[in-house]
């Protein structure tokens, strides 16, 4: 995949990770337009703090995006702070640019310091590597526990003109709908303004990233930013309503990268695709989804294909949702299991083929509204404990 | 342990489960006072809406408890409802009461009916069983995944007189601070009305049972009963100022049962002591807490003994509890790793240490307010994944 116009990239190894790329660079060399989505955690890392307050007094101007694994550079105080300035000022160095149009971001271990000059030493080899074809070489520099790079990308028509948009996140661990929730960064040559890219961020990601969990946990790092180059031409989008082609495209990539992350959950072998209907408000709907979501039994049954749907009923219980027991009606992959608060009289058999799918899709109606929630999580197993019981040795 | 006076326990098989006793009963020859707490999902088992309403119309009075394990009879509609009604009726004939003052509970299965048949038959070889020794036998009775029995008991003096109490729980899944979280059954020879007695509950269960958390699920079946067998003599508790010696032993046994149970949560090898300090209301305070004994990360991190503290504050910044991470400061085991926002400069070996240990104490301030919440927690490990996975088979 190359990247749209207006981009370049690269990924370098700066040696924060021992064996692996840990340095990526995005730049668009003529600036771009850009907004972001930021974890709601209240510690936020330091190239969170940074990031905002630059994005700010640029009005929604980056010229290129400097981002780390191996080191979150989270809790880390004004040592912190001061290592990701100093990051920041040769970066904008040897990208031409003022330090506000330079984006920082960092994933991995918290509470440790941003080895700042091992990043600085290796940013003149990221920045001569930079490279329309980067797309490959930036998106493996920003893994920890995933197992593989993620990608997506779509075309539009906006304004008359071809348009093309492409994103790379990371995910794994932390993963859940608060905020931004991992890494992601898209890239389109369509024209248009910060406010506009803010609010087609805002709605893509509410369907997308905020609708996955890995373990309820959310990261003090989380960042999505979403940068337009211009170099499509055409007319800037501005309003709303303007380039509804671009925001299904921003969706469809956003979606494919969430449904990316949670299926590299950390140690998942299966996703559970919940769907809440019935309920009386959106957010008893959600309630009850997050519930079954974040339950660490009914992520342990998946993980063993069990069709145990009373796990799943007894977190929607206890999920705060309001609503009858006796109308309560679950179904999976369209079998149903219960309806009206009792079992029916479904084969065990067939139960336990729809959960041994690679997708396991519950729908839940609460019979108590008309509204509804939909969320995707995957399942909790050994290798999650194995990858999370000694993540720092 | 022998049973306070008025009391006779029994536990036998009756073929629930393939190979262990499933049946526990508890009698009071001459009746007790009583008081209980039940779960607050809002799929209450058959025996929690059957119990709840008979306490209510005998007006706190029960004969005899009847404890099945293997079937949790819970989201079983009007099916359940009846089964459970016909093993209420058959105890009430061979305990020669009204069907109001036999209390059901049950724990295991979700979504299975009762095999009403089998506690029937069984009902009458554990009446001839009964002892006041019988503790030991019906504490069996009652376990699932629990590696053993859990009881404790206490002495204490009333009105000028000796009493003693004992209590038996089971626990291991779907242990979280919600309502009463488990099964727990509680018996004194003291004097006392049903009101004291549900004051006495709620304030014992709140240092307790309350405040420990295994997984972050509720159970559809979680029940605490208290008995009173006023056979201790003496002037009956009524008001709540009465009887001090008596609250402090059943808070001192409410504690201990609810430490065994954390300390046996499913493929539990530690626990982590959570104190939450300076927070701006207990709410927060709990919020705090919960966050953290919740956390996938945490509890996984716990497991490998890894220090990570990292993660601990990751949970309490997305807890929803307000403070300024300037502010705030994490000690374990007294030595402190993170003070103003910033690591200290603390050795890892002895981090580690104190996250080797059996018990791991944590105490996050987080200097904004005087209010303060614990929570006990254990660590998630191969074993929870294990146990759970294929719990069914």
């Amino acid at each position: 995949v190359n990247l749209p116009r207006g981009f370049l990239a690269s990924g370098v190894r700066s040696g924060i990770r021992k064996k692996f790329p840990d340095l990526a660079l995005i730049v668009a060399p003529g600036g771009a337009d850009a907004a972001a989505l930021f974890t709601r955690n209240r510690f936020p890392a330091a190239p969170v703090v940074l990031s905002r307050a630059s994005l700010a007094r640029s009005r929604g101007r980056v010229r290129g995006a400097v981002v780390n694994a191996g080191c979150a550079n989270a809790i880390t105080g004004a040592e912190g702070i001061a290592a990701a300035r100093r990051v920041r000022e040769k970066a904008s160095r040897v990208m031409g640019c003022p330090p506000d149009e330079v984006f920082l971001a960092s994933t991995g271990v918290i509470g440790v310091t941003l080895p700042d000059a091992k990043v600085r030493a290796a940013l003149p080899a990221a920045m001569a590597r930079l490279s329309a074809s980067g797309l490959e070489g930036a998106s493996r520099a920003i893994l920890t526990t995933d197992t593989g790079p993620k990608v997506a990308s779509a075309v539009f028509s906006a304004g008359g003109r071809r348009g093309k948009i492409v994103g790379f996140a990371k995910g794994a661990g932390m993963i859940h709908p608060d905020m931004a929730t991992m890494l992601a960064f898209l890239m389109t040559d369509v024209a248009a303004t910060p406010s506009y890219l803010k609010g087609a961020l805002r709605d893509a990601a509410d369907a997308s990233f905020h609708a996955i969990s890995v373990d309820g946990d959310t990261s003090t790092n989380d960042t999505v930013l979403l940068l337009a180059s211009g170099r499509g031409g055409g007319q800037r989008l501005a309003a709303p309503g303007d380039g509804p082609e671009f925001r299904v495209a921003l969706a469809k990539v956003c979606r494919t990268l969430a449904e990316m992350i949670v299926r590299d959950g950390e140690g998942a072998t299966r996703v559970m695709a919940i769907d809440v209907r019935g309920a009386r408000s959106a957010r008893e709907a959600k309630l009850a989804a997050h519930a079954v979501a974040t339950s660490p039994l009914v992520k342990t049954a998946l993980a063993g294909g069990d069709p145990n749907w009373g796990r799943i009923l007894a977190a929607v219980g206890r999920s705060g949702a309001r609503f009858s027991p006796r109308r309560v009606a679950l179904s999976a992959g369209g079998l149903p299991l219960v309806a009206n608060g009792c079992p029916t009289a479904y084969r065990e058999a067939d139960a336990a083929r729809i959960f041994a799918r690679d997708t396991v899709p519950v729908t839940i109606d609460l019979g108590a509204g008309g509204a509804s929630a939909s969320l995707m999580t995957c399942d909790l197993g050994h290798d999650y404990v194995s990858l999370n019981a000694d993540y720092r040795s």
